[in-house]
Order: structure tokens, then sequence, then C-alpha cells
């Protein structure tokens, strides 16, 4: 089978076309091509059973989809979006590459005769505003607070029109925020939720800039990317017309999640997080959403590798680390 | 104060054109100009107390929008659609009208700096899908089954966004199956709701194709009209960044509505609905909201002019037939 990734740079694609790569297969079909595309070109794989292409390329351009699914994948992977932050800085960039983007693939794929591929979209909890229940279930509306979470909301609609429409088999997850991201400190207002934990295992200091009750809702890379490979080859007749699920995760405070860095690495690890409290930040992440029911996603056997955030502690410092942390 | 109407040829659109022509204000404000627009040109009023310009033309394509606003109204009440069966066996044109239309005309407002009109958009109940719960509640998701509810719904999280940014006061209202739908029967799979009623009124046979248990959700035209005045002067500020509401209405079942014609107007008239069970409009009709608890918006303010459906009946003998109808 081919697979494309779109946002396959991305720390999300990254990881998920590496876990393609290591297994050949996606369920039970051997992987007999991969392209991997993103705005800048993603790494090329050293060794790979089967040919893999890298292409580079704004994706929202007229005639870009169209290129792109020119070998007729039978499962796109879409994780290609401006992150929040961006799209709320830049109107016009975020609209045109979250919403335009999105659309001009489904059309692509819409206006070819008998093709008819799976389509894994990576939606966003920030489809979610303020005010919340103490647990969003999965029947609650969509008001999002950002415009980013309004062009993923968009994305999911479409998704399950052009799906009941028969252009195409489409499935949205909607993400947790992921716990430990690796690599360097970003931006990103969610970025501390990753930092204080990263960083201190590393041997850095780490901003903590809300404080410890702050609640949020967590999942590994390692659980994201099950979620993705499980979207991509589940049966999506069990799925029905409601084509966008909210994935399971960990509900978890700022404090328990330091906590579980104390059990697992001690409290000197711990005592170089520095508490700088950030109104900004602390204004932002009050409207973010603290914790899900994931019932239907649970149900149809999405299900994360961790069960405790000790245990986000963990695959941490064995997928990034080697085993071995700074103490 | 200038008005624009968009879809002013439509039924709701007619009804709301002659209402500010009549009261010659909207809220506190004299209305000073009144533009009319539609894709064929609406009546020309006779009499008018202001000028009164009636446009017609395709408002979705490039450049449309901007003509339209040029005149800066200060309050755009936004009807212009495709409608749900049309927009079922036209996908481009119902994208092209429904979605694209609306965001070139928020897209137009946008990019006016200083320029922040009210803008009510009519959305529907056809963003809601099945499964539903008794009474369809403020909270409750998007999961249109047609691709008309999609793009209602998409459209209700662009106004929010562009709302929230700032860009004009957008209110989006989700109205009711009207009820008693005034003039010639239409092949609306919903037109039933109202022929049944309608017809018998004005001595004619109407055709009943579901049986007597189907529960829907209704408001009469004035009802309608009135929510538009409402949206069109009410301090948004109290509706915050949830943008979209569900307007109050009956619920009732056919049973119901015939029952409440036989009372008003006699079993006579009641005895001209011939019963044709029609399969497909029945399993159409399976898929729509029943019922609604529109708490939100009675709390805002928006009011049915109808208790019961007798008034129903009522409203339309008095408002349509001039207080007769045929025994």
């Amino acid at each position: 089978m081919h697979i494309l990734v779109l946002g396959a740079a991305g720390m999300v694609g990254r990881k998920l076309s590496e876990r393609l790569l290591r297994d050949g297969r996606l369920g039970r079909r051997d992987i007999t091509h991969l392209t991997l595309h993103d705005v800048v070109a993603p790494a090329k794989p050293e060794k790979a059973g089967f040919p893999v292409d890298v292409v580079s390329g704004d994706f929202a351009v007229p005639g870009a989809a169209e290129k792109l699914i020119a070998g007729r994948p039978d499962v796109i992977f879409h994780l290609a979006a401006i992150v929040s932050g961006e799209a709320e800085l830049d109107f016009d960039k975020g609209y045109r590459i979250n919403l335009d983007g999105t659309r001009m693939l489904l059309d692509a794929i819409r206006v070819i005769s008998g093709y008819k591929p799976r389509l894994v979209f990576t939606s966003s909890i920030a489809v979610y505003g303020a005010p919340f229940p103490e647990a969003i279930g999965d029947e609650f509306f969509h008001t999002p607070l950002l415009s980013y979470g309004t062009q993923k909301a968009i994305g999911e609609l479409l998704l399950a029109d052009y799906s009941r429409r028969g252009f195409l088999e489409g499935i949205g997850i909607r993400l947790p925020t992921i716990c430990i991201r690796p690599g360097l400190p970003n931006k990103a207002a969610s970025g501390f939720f990753s930092n204080i934990l990263r960083e201190p295992l590393a041997g850095k200091e780490a901003i903590l800039p809300v404080s410890e009750d702050v609640r949020h809702w967590h999942a590994t890379p390692r659980s994201a990317v099950g979620f993705l490979l499980r979207a991509g080859t589940m049966d999506l007749a069990a799925v029905g017309a409601r084509r966008n699920l909210t994935m399971p995760g960990l509900s978890a405070t700022v404090g328990e999640q330091i906590a579980a860095l104390k059990r697992v690495a001690g409290d000197n690890v711990a005592a170089r997080i520095k508490r700088e409290p950030d109104p900004f930040i602390m204004s932002i992440v009050d409207g973010w959403p603290r914790n899900f029911e994931a019932k239907r996603a649970r149900q149809l056997g999405f299900t994360t590798e961790e069960k405790t955030f000790d245990d986000i502690v963990r695959i941490h410092i064995e997928d990034e680390l080697g085993g071995k942390f700074v103490s």
C-alpha cells in the first residue's frame, strides 16, 4: 500500500514516519511506497525496505493537492497545519493553510472518480472553548476561542460531509496536548507542560508560568502515533456518521505532573523548575479544556500507552533519552 | 441607518423587508436606506419613506460582496442560501453559495478598516444530525447529515471567529421550520408540515406522507421576523463568545398539528388531508430534530408570537388569509 504523510517534518509526523518505516506495514498490509511531505523537506530516511519520496512545498496552492495524490495513496495522514499561535497572529495564513489547504485536498480527492482513500485528519481539542463541564463529553458543542480551533472544527465538518457523500473514508482525531514533547523548548503557550519535565530531566532549568492547580489533557508521542495507526486501519463502519473523535488522554494538574517527575526522577530534578507566574500565559491557559470523557474513542479501541503520569515521564526517558536522565 | 437584506426575495426575506418598510425603524433607529438583494430581483416596494435599492445577482462571485457593502450598511441580514434539497443534489453549487458566498461576505467586511456592521446570519436546525436526545440542549454538538447543514455549521463557526476578532458584530440564529409557510406547495421534504394546514384552509386537498406521530420543531413566519429584528438590535455583550443560538419554537407531532387545525377550522377542513405514506420522505424526516430546549435564546429575550399550535393556525389565517378560510 501507498501512504502519504502531510506534515511529515513536524514532531508527530516524524514519529509516525519513523514508526511506518520500522514496521514496514500498516495493519495487515505491507507498505510498498511512502511519500513524506512538508513545507520544508522532511529528512530522507537512510534505510527503507520500500521507495520513499520526500516532497516539500506549500500544499495550499492551486494544483498542489492534485500532485500529492497523483500516485493515489491508499492512506493519507493529514497532519499539516499552522499552529495555534501563528494562526492567531497571521489570520490569512491560518485560514489559507488550515482551512483552504484541507479543503483543496478533500476536493482533489473528490473529483477523482473511483478513488476513495482513507484520510486521517488530525484535529485538536482547540475546537472546544470555555466554559466547560467538569469533563467534556463526546457530544459537547464546538465553540473555539481561537482561529486555529475554528479552522480545525471546519475541517472536521468537511471531513464528515465528504465521507458521508462517499468521496473518501475520513476519520478525524482530536489529539491531546503531547507530553513530553521532545526537542527544544518552543514558544507555544502550551510549551511549559512539556518544558517543566523535559528540561529538568536534561539537567536544565525550566520556567513554570502558571500555578500548580492548572489542569490539562495529555498524551505521549507514543500514544499519538498509536492513535494515528488505529485511525488508519480501523473499520469505519463502527464509527458511523460521526467521524470525529476526542482521543483518550490523562487529565493532570501541573502539581501532579511535578509529583510524577519527583517519583520517577527524584527531588533534585524537580528542583530545576523555577516558578515565574506569567499573567499572559495564565489568561490563555484559562480558556483551555482540562478533562474529557473520550468514551467513544475508548469504545472504538483507541488506547493510551500510559496509565499514569509517571508512565508519561518514563516513556520520555525510554524513547528520547536512551533510558538515562541527569539526576 | 442603512440596512442590507441578502436573500430578500425568499419567503422570510420578503416578510422581513415588508416589516422594515412598515416600521420605518429598527429598534430605536430610523431606517434611512434599505438595500434588498437576491439572485432574482426582489419586488420593488411601491411606497417607502426612505430610499430602497433593489439589487439582483449572484452574491458568491468575486467582487459581489464588496459591491453589496459599498454603502456600508449598518445592519446586514444574511438570509441568502441554496436550500437543503438543492445543496444535496448540486454539491458544487451548495458549497459555492452557502460556504464561499458567506465567507466572501465576511472577508469583504473584514478588510474594511473601521467598518464593523451587525451581521445577522440565518442558520438552521439542520446543523444537528440524529441520533438526538429527547430535547436538544444548547450545548449539543453539530453532526449534520446534509451538506446544507454542514455549510450552515461552518458559517456559524466563521461568524463566531470573525466576531471574536472584532471584524464584525455577528449573531447567528437557527430558525425552526417555518409553519405555516405561505405560498404554493414546494418540493422540500419538509413541505408537508405546512401543506397539510395551508391547503385545507384554502379548500384544497393536501398529502400527508408520514405518520401522525412524527414530531417536529415549528415557528410562524411572524416569529421568524421577530427573531431577526431582535438579533439585529440586541446587545451582543450579553451573548458573549457563543454567537449562534437555537431559536425558540413549538415541538408538535403531525397528529397535534391536525388536532389544532380541527379545533380552529373544523373537521371538514381537516378532512381534506389525504394520507399517502411515502417511504422516501419518511426516511429523510427520521433524521430530523424533533425538539429543542432553546434556553439561551429565551433567556436572551427571543420569544415566539405563538404559545400553542392553535395559534400557529390562527396567525396564518390572520396574516395570510385576511381572517377567512374555506370551511
